[in-house]
């Protein structure tokens, strides 16, 4: 496991003040760098320059970044990509903001992501001595962290196998049609020991589902939804609880319809040795959401 | 102010049996009588003989019974409700298992209410010396007392009225047309220090909306919708937090059909010196469900 | 029950300056009007004028002030405090600032009450159109409204005697020497529906134990505890439970000395039907900080 | 990294029906395996075949068993302490009780490690199979897994050095005397992505300070304390939240005065690139209870 987190979510949005606004007022990140059209954001607990970019200019993924331990892996993860037969290629320092070299792959799927890791340090906003359980002057929503992202795929069985041949991922979680002949519906990967860092489920190629911000615990969500409401932010759906991977969320659009979640709960620890759950065809509405055991329709049908 | 509390609810059930199993096994409450087609049962925090009547055949409100202070309270009460020009009538210990006399009152939009003073005590399950803060063995979603009832109204305002007038009730919250000529469009109000032991909105005579269970904080309804899906119990909406009353809630139906709440959070301290709340026709869906401020249609259109 | 709750708390403080930072910055409330050597100070979701009045000079109680409902039980309550046997006086509209006329009561323990039905409206700060469940600008611990107080007596009974037979409180909770032949150590008497509004203790007579902010629930205890460590208040005792009122608890001192605590939960709903709870001499620890059952020294020696 | 986590720890117990009590009845571990003098436990979301050993005969630590990914591990770790200069040895398959083989490490201090790869598979109380997020007949306090151990040293800074050299853990948090000139006075290990699997702080050899259950959140954390309360649990400190790790806690004791402690909290994600958070000696007592920012007696010198 050398994959460490995903690093950095890059997206377009239509309107960057308006962004500006709804990921700093709302969410309660930072802008620790802007240029003309493009703004670069961390949360209060992440320690690297940045967690998300945001680039003006229509909506969507530009690319997803995660962060890799040391550069031997990442040559290594070329090799076992090519092998695999994705499309890779190489990202030169500097092409992220205070990113080191790096390498791009398009999945399977179509969605591009790349491995790096080198990035500056930032520092988080409570500090590495003595510090405050949290940072005293808090803005809206106070995410803690970029988590995970959720993508579409026409054949979500190979992003999964390439998740874990190429990049050493474990599936905790995966939706089947059914046990006897089962096809793959979804599938929740994790790098480390939370339960998932990236996930994929049956959809369109090259789109994003949403990514989602980490908080604290249910108590947190509330406070979050709160918020919203006082913001006039667009609902998805939510506060719920998942069956899968038990956290609670609420999902919502950010001004330009990039779906985003607040998503919160150590629901379990996982690691190579956790016992992968199934969920089957006819129990998945109680697996995404776990209360009302029902789906809407925006949230299977927008994709951005 | 001699209204002390919504005392009992009385209403009927296609299935006994499965209404038992709801009202136990999900809601946590204890049976504490039965006889052929009738159970009446209690929540562990409530010290009165029963709040909850069962009776089997059909589906709707029978009557609520409203707990006074004392005996020249209710004689006081029935006459100024002939005054007002509803139906009265008396109700004779023992109609009520374990309740004293009382008067029975047809509210103007046609459901029936009972007044009484008396009632058999039959202690908490945590008991009056030196007590635990909760039972060790509680069940289900143990739901600690009945808290409050909301019924629809052709004419809410005179509901309203009647209540304030001949009940000494004050209105917490009010939803309005619009300010400068207002018409009512629900009432939430209050004999006490809680934002509400009754509320009417508009809709249809001689209904029941829904009646709820009081939980301790959004933890408990978290918890609580968790064991709605174990249970498999049909959810109406929720979880989220409520504008009007600030209290965090879940709506659902029992095996019949009538719609349960559970609802939580002291909110505010009301009393007889409480500024009103007023919601205005545009935000009223905020009002109902704050952070998604859109209203579902069954909360909107079943009444039993 | 026409006392409908503890309107204000006027203590004195040794430096206003350092008694302002702590109940602006670290409680959260809001400065309401300031004079020479005078603060006065309201929590976001009280609508009276002020609850709190600090003085310059010295440490301790000067007096509690009881909302009433109608000036007419200002008359009865002088009369039947006459006939009990303690010294009254009258209060003038204006000696409190914004209050009206006024009854003035040294207790049986010597401390005094003033009762008053009088105050200017000030608003809470999410106002009473349309409004949001919390203001979304914050300070500190954000303490929602003054919610009781507790002060020793030589003789707690004679206390507890008058806020029953004179102001028509009810005994919520007793702590007893022994069942068979009680002696009285404690009660939590409350003139509405929540666990306690006024409290006393078997103590030292002319004192104050503390006076308590009301807070949401354990998870504003624990960001409470949080913000006082950040801001170096001195702890008393807690987070913990209290066995007695089932509350969340941590007490704590202002800079001159003066206890406070946040108080949190609606522990059970009380009335004039509520079963009293009694507590023994051997189960007191346990009653008072329910998980340790063990009292520490400076909770039951320090008195202002 | 390739130590998992904390695979089970080993104690001693004066009486093993009392113990049993306390794990299973209050706790709520399960009893997995029984023979005489011996008890083998798990928590409801473990899958290993046990997390806990009892053996009846004195109190105290016998040895912590830490789960690795890989065979090939074990012999690099083996030959890797061999190295740093500690006694290592051998374990066969069975020796504990459905494990695999392993190595036995004798660390700096005194205390006995042992590592392994294979551990029978028991599956969680949940199940893998569209599974709900917690069990519906809990058990008293609902632990949900054994999350790390916390031992005393006379040298800790070798103990940390022999943790992150040869095992590969990283250390999230250390205590120091000063930073211009440090000596260690403890260091928090982790070796995946939790604040810590493994914990050093400066006392005495060959003891045990606490092992630790983990809880969801800050109020299950009071839903233990209150149940501790109920079956008369004796209490070393808290509730409160930690500096260090953020986590919410509460310590006692078990029947025989091993020290147990509840965490809770995700407190934030650790791994290789997490910038170590140092304490300097002054301000210790808050990274250890932040909230009151003072240490107990039986706290620092209670260990067995």
């Amino acid at each position: 496991m050398s994959v460490l987190r995903l690093g950095f979510v890059h997206i377009r949005v239509t309107d960057l003040e308006e962004a500006r606004n709804h990921y700093t007022n709302t969410m309660g990140m930072k802008v620790v760098h802007e240029e003309p059209g493009k703004l670069h954001l961390k949360c209060w607990d992440e320690w690297d320059h940045h967690s998300l970019v945001l680039e003006e200019g229509g909506v969507g993924l530009v690319k997803l970044g995660y962060k890799c331990k040391s550069e031997d892996d990442l040559v290594e993860y070329e090799k076992a990509a090519q092998q695999f037969g994705v499309r890779t290629g190489r990202v030169s320092k500097g092409e992220n903001l205070t990113v080191g070299d790096g390498v791009a792959i398009t999945l399977p799927s179509d969605q591009r992501i790349e491995l790096f890791t080198d990035i500056e340090y930032g520092g988080t906003e409570t500090g590495a001595l003595n510090p405050d359980p949290w940072p005293r002057d808090q803005r809206g929503i106070a995410a803690r962290w970029i988590d995970h992202a959720l993508i579409p795929a026409e054949d979500p069985a190979t992003v999964e196998r390439f998740f874990t041949e190429v990049l050493g991922f474990h599936a905790a979680e995966r939706a089947i049609t059914n046990p006897s002949n089962p096809e793959l519906l979804g599938s929740w990967l994790s790098c480390g020991e939370s339960p998932h860092d990236f996930a994929v489920v049956k959809g369109p190629n090259a789109k994003l589902h949403h990514f989602a911000f980490f908080l604290e615990d249910w108590n947190a969500i509330l406070r979050a939804g709160d918020i919203m409401s006082m913001d006039d932010v667009s609902i998805d759906y939510g506060p719920t609880r998942h069956g899968i991977t038990r956290g609670t969320t609420i999902y919502f659009f950010d001004p330009s319809g990039n779906r985003n979640e607040v998503f919160a709960g150590l629901g379990y620890r996982t690691g190579p040795d956790f016992p992968t759950i199934s969920w089957t065809e006819d129990q998945i509405a109680r697996g995404i959401f776990y209360i009302q055991r029902e789906l809407n329709d925006t949230f299977m049908s927008v994709f951005t």
